[in-house]
């Protein structure tokens, strides 16, 4: 009943599955898997697709020759697994290259690098299918305030999005851009650190049409933010493009944990906004296994991300069928037969201006949330 | 020598000295103080300016004659001092009627109710000479995200605002709107709770040019966001329309302390960017004293909040004539000779292409950050 | 089969159901409810107990006469209801006598009347049946460093609380003491702010056999910190006397929120810690409705509490029961067969020095956490 | 005047400026530097002494001819400079061993082989001259609270604890434990996660008398909680053996930033209070500098440290020499004539019962909490 199928669109990153457990206090604990060992390895748990930074597919320093035969390879594996690649981005962060930021870097060479590798990654992910690119901008900020100025630091990163959207356009690529914010880790500070900031940071672009986010539960959640708000503004303005799903403790280091294992509460309300709105992207698993884990558990944890998403997605449906959910829910639209303010008139003014409120009938009528919200917790937990 | 002038465009807002002391534990511990002994008070201290919520001036059950009375009053005593109103708002919060919200309260009684409230507190914001007007959702949220849609609630607030711009542009008023977002508190989660949130809603309102931000230092910190980088976004738009100087510590409640007195090093660099950019807006303290505080130290509290930024704009001008400074800041200006990408066009992006970067060369040089930060830190303490 | 019954022990404060809605932007919403309506509330919703503060039953300026009236009606509803009061405690922040501390107050005098308050509510406490004593410190902290000496503040609570053991011993009462920390709200910065530092304290006092600690769900996750781990650490000690259970987002503003409505698994952990241990005290709830509440909701909230504790009782018994659950369990506790190292002993030293450790087959074990962390919210989500 | 001389104690970790900027997104920045190479560098810079993990100094792997070797020059190194070592510890955290922790891991053959290589690891720093032996259970914790019973990982660690004070004991080394606790990060949780809660813990032990605590900055920081008062509760049970100094943003990933760096005023209120108290062992900075560093800047780093310590303690002194802030602290100890409670005896409890307080009189009173922070404010940014 909860087995993944290829119209739920559940891709994982290849660092994801095939990430070996280095953190700041340790080593790496499992071993390097090649690229069409994970492609593998994901059929086998019935994901539908894959998504890669360049240099999780290509080594930086690959030759030519390399790179032909890796992605010979790769789209060897695609081929025979029925995997497909929606999204693909750009490894700016991992090199000593950037350890001062890649688009906002101070040193202009660095900057112009930055760039053109961006353009061999997209050439590269829209070779293999790609028809989404994420930017998340790994080490685009600051430990100190002194060491750059946050207004040429927007600069920067706008002239670096508007030559790619530039290049991108000019390519004739099917391909949109998602931006992706984080707060900070690895820098101290990153810039446009929340959905919202890239959301108005996108509308100062050439072409803000082709770029939207990839809004990240953990992302938003290390801030202690409500993910589900983040990602509603976005929807509302057409931006969800993309998505990263996992799952994250407020205020700590990021965790990139299982789906839903922090919190099933705040995933439920996630997987019934996605599914109520039709999003129709990818969803994309953005998390990975405890340092703990060996293969056999990391195929647990990548079909847990799953299952827990298709189980939600039964809750969501259960929740609007609950009668009782439903008939609070019409309750609480209260002032139904109100009169609507309605657009701005003078006579719309002067119509509400003329009205007269009953301030504390208004103020006593009580909302049966408490009751609701039980409702969901009991929903969840499966005694209703 | 760090004495505040008019110029320098300080501003209280009646609730900030006027608070009374009241906390979730805690009964008043100071007397009510009127209008008027509250601007004897600001002038007296030196300020420049006074703001306040409707009801802070005109309680939500004054008659028109109390009312007019109040004004008058207040009138008066804004004569005698010198002071001005540069800034109202309206209290969408303190009444019961507004339990569940104001504009997207899920009763379309209260969200007309609440609109007619702004109208009337708009006119009298503009009768005693406020040209921007701040709007606080201070109950715009949810504790449990099934007792309103989100997109509905982006809706509400929307139609809200477009209504209100409306109606100033067809009064002729002189007002700007400044919207300030809270992440949390007195609701659990709160609509727009970032600067990035609000500029980008801003866009999707029928008349964005009228509608900047209300930036609060306690606000952005409560999530732990660096505030230099979103008043910086803000400046960046041209939205920068108001600021709320203050200070708390990251992830508590919302504190409101003595500006600079969490953190000096963090105001130190909000100054130093609002003084070089020319933000020529009012310098407002939305903080509070501590609640031990009596009229006395309530004195010493607001003009502390003045000197601070007094002591902080001069160490902004010493850290800009500052030699050894300035040298380390060109210096890490890396690549200056280096070709910029430019703009797009099928000719830069060859050029781009084929350019060849030594990655391992640009990686190597080091920056000199740690013994940037120190000289500021050291300028800060006052021994250099 | 979530009904609750008078052997599981819960237990509502009068301040709990009986919050009138004031926070720090906002008036009452709801009106005073006599402590008797209280009593009949909790008896109708199915409470076993009833704890107070002694300014929640007395007001502070009742007279002797008002007081016997008042505790001779409440000690009337409990007789009618079958109500217990297992516990009590002192206000000891509401008033603004309080307004710098109580027991930590730079005033001897304020730091002597507090203890007189706290013999008197002891007095009353104890006549109405209580045998835990809680004592929370709500305004023991600064919101400057420079204002008190940490460690003259330190030896005042000690003073207090080893006066007020000397008075519990003196009147031969069958009472407890439990301290419960919080670490933020209403002051900047409180003493003693986690169950860790009140357990360090209590070994510093002159009886420490009769204080133990009351944990507060709220308190420590403020903090982010691990609540069943903090509960664990009490339990080792035998000094787990009482708990109060709500729920709380990290990072934020005390929310006091229905048991279990913020995270259901983290929730679950802690009922099947309290379960499987065998607490026996009381499952005290320290939490209250939603400001947007009426009566009816503040009673779904108060079942709300019940009914998840209960639900997550049963979800502890499953799994125990689940075999499969069960099965990792037994495979994680690996080594089994691996000698201890036993107490010291020169002897045991020289054995463990001579054996020999294959660290790389060590290091290879993986540990199927994934796994049974997926079983754990299946089990929860009603799936398994 | 701000230079360090060796009367101050200053220590830095092999770890710190030896550290190469390995981070979650990232790989080394910096070459490694050996172990004499780093010893150099900090008698360059001025410190007292260095510190290490066992294979800071000695690899994991190495023979014991490559011991002999290794700590043969590092000796001569010592003796050269001058440099001593007052701490060592055991790297228990590193090697994928240990991934499910060490004293607390579910394997009994890891938890042997840890308590094996901190034996030897005990050895070693004394045969270097250490005195002080810093236990930080690095991964002592988990993600999940299924894998681990919290109260079995209490009685490992402390089984462990209690072996290796045996061994030391029976050794006759002149040496005392300090526990250093981390709230998470690597592990999502980890045991004893406060100062507080390791103060607990010590008095479980079988000898708590050699039993004291580390605290770090950041480690108690990362938790919002205050750092000062941490070590105010340590220094009251005689229990600060040794201290880390750097610092951290509250709510973040672990920083170790440059000490005085994020807050000076934070860091103030610290050095003043180790200042006055007499605390009398080594100042260690575990910090390091930020991945943009070269070798020059991380002896800036270095420097800086140092040098922020020494011009907070020029402060600590210009505080006590304040006459304003002086009297003010002389004021605010109100109620000087009023009589103590003192000890507990029927007789002082009748006394205590019969005084009568002016509630309302002790409440008006106010306190000049402001002006006194204010001032302090003005000292550190040195315009008084």
């Amino acid at each position: 009943m909860y087995e993944p199928r290829p119209e739920d669109r559940f891709t994982f990153g290849l660092w994801t599955v095939g990430n070996v457990g280095i953190d700041p206090f340790g080593f790496a604990v499992r071993p390097v898997q090649t690229p069409v060992a994970l492609v593998e390895l994901l059929a086998e748990v019935g994901a539908w697709g894959v998504n890669f930074h360049d240099n999780d597919l290509v080594p930086i320093d690959a030759t030519p020759a390399d790179r032909d035969r890796i992605v010979r390879d790769f789209r060897k594996a695609l081929e025979k697994t029925g995997l497909v690649v929606p999204m693909a981005t750009t490894d700016l962060f991992r090199d000593p290259v950037f350890r001062d930021g890649a688009f906002t870097n101070n040193d202009a060479n660095v900057r112009a690098y930055a760039v053109q590798k961006t353009m061999r990654a997209i050439d590269l992910g829209v070779e293999l299918g790609a028809t989404t690119y994420v930017f998340w901008g790994g080490r685009e900020g600051v430990e100190s305030d002194a060491s750059k100025d946050p207004l040429v630091a927007l600069k920067h990163f706008r002239a670096a999005l508007d030559f790619l959207c530039g290049y991108v356009v000019d390519k004739r690529y099917d391909l949109r851009f998602a931006l992706e914010p984080k707060p900070n880790e690895p820098r101290g500070d990153m810039y446009l650190p929340t959905v919202g900031a890239m959301l108005a940071f996108i509308e100062t672009l050439d072409k803000p049409d082709m770029v939207g986010v990839n809004p990240e539960v953990a992302h938003e959640q290390m801030s202690g933010l409500n993910f589900v708000h983040a990602v509603a503004q976005a929807w509302d303005r057409g931006k969800l493009f993309h998505i990263d799903l996992n799952d994250q403790w407020p205020g700590r280091y990021d965790q990139d944990l299982r789906f839903g294992s922090v919190n099933p509460k705040v995933a439920f309300f996630l997987v019934k906004f996605l599914e109520e709105v039709g999003y129709a992207g990818p969803r994309h698993f953005d998390a990975r296994a405890y340092r703990t884990s060996d293969m056999d558990d990391i195929k647990a944890f990548a079909r847990g991300c799953m299952r827990t998403y298709l189980i939600l997605r039964e809750k969501a449906k259960a929740f609007a069928a609950d009668r009782e959910i439903q008939q609070l829910l019409a309750d609480i639209g209260g002032g139904a037969n109100a009169a609507s303010i309605g657009a701005y008139s003078t006579r719309s003014a002067t119509d509400l201006d003329g009205r007269t409120f009953d301030r504390r009938a208004l103020a006593e009528r009580g909302r049966p949330y408490e009751r609701l919200d039980q409702l969901v917790v009991e929903l969840l937990l499966g005694v209703r």
